[in-house]
């Protein structure tokens, strides 16, 4: 039983996934960009403080970028790089998956 | 925005799926039946002790069965039922984004 040839990569893809709310977030930017306000309501369980350090780690990651428009007040959206948009078919497999497997 | 309703079942298969090591187990075992010594093996940089305590949580999770074999010395097999077996598509998906986009 060889060592899986492309165990870090998959690895790290996993780890950096699964990580709790992680799927959750980027499911919601996937309807497009939003700001911190409605990432938080979307997601009502996740505290305001765990949103903001998933958000740091998946702008670390290249999975979302941050948008600062000069308004008054300054707005600030955030939203799916292309790296991160095409994790829509690993969600869509979750999905499936979910609805005919979990209790 | 509403909350998402397959939020649940959704979140719950992410947070199974995606603990450390997990996606990795459930891949060595994508290739038939293991021992735990096989399972080790084909993952050298995680403990014996995680590996004890991830084959509990997917057995729970009914996503892997063990077999005892009466022999002499006895021997004890795990394999992916029929909800492990259809992770696969999940797999296949986490794989082809690491190979596009993981560093």
């Amino acid at each position: 039983m060889d060592h899986l040839h492309l165990c870090p990569k998959f690895e790290a893809a996993f780890e950096l996934l699964g990580k709790r709310w992680t799927g959750l977030i980027i499911r919601v930017l996937l309807t497009g960009p939003k700001r911190f306000k409605e990432l938080s309501e979307a997601i009502p369980h996740m505290s305001d403080r765990m949103l903001t350090e998933r958000i740091k780690e998946l702008e670390a990651a290249g999975i979302l970028t941050r948008h600062v428009y000069p308004e008054t007040p300054v707005r600030i959206e955030y939203e799916l790089t292309e790296k991160g948009k095409s994790i829509e078919g690993i969600m869509n497999e979750v999905q499936k998956w979910a609805e005919k497997w979990v209790e």
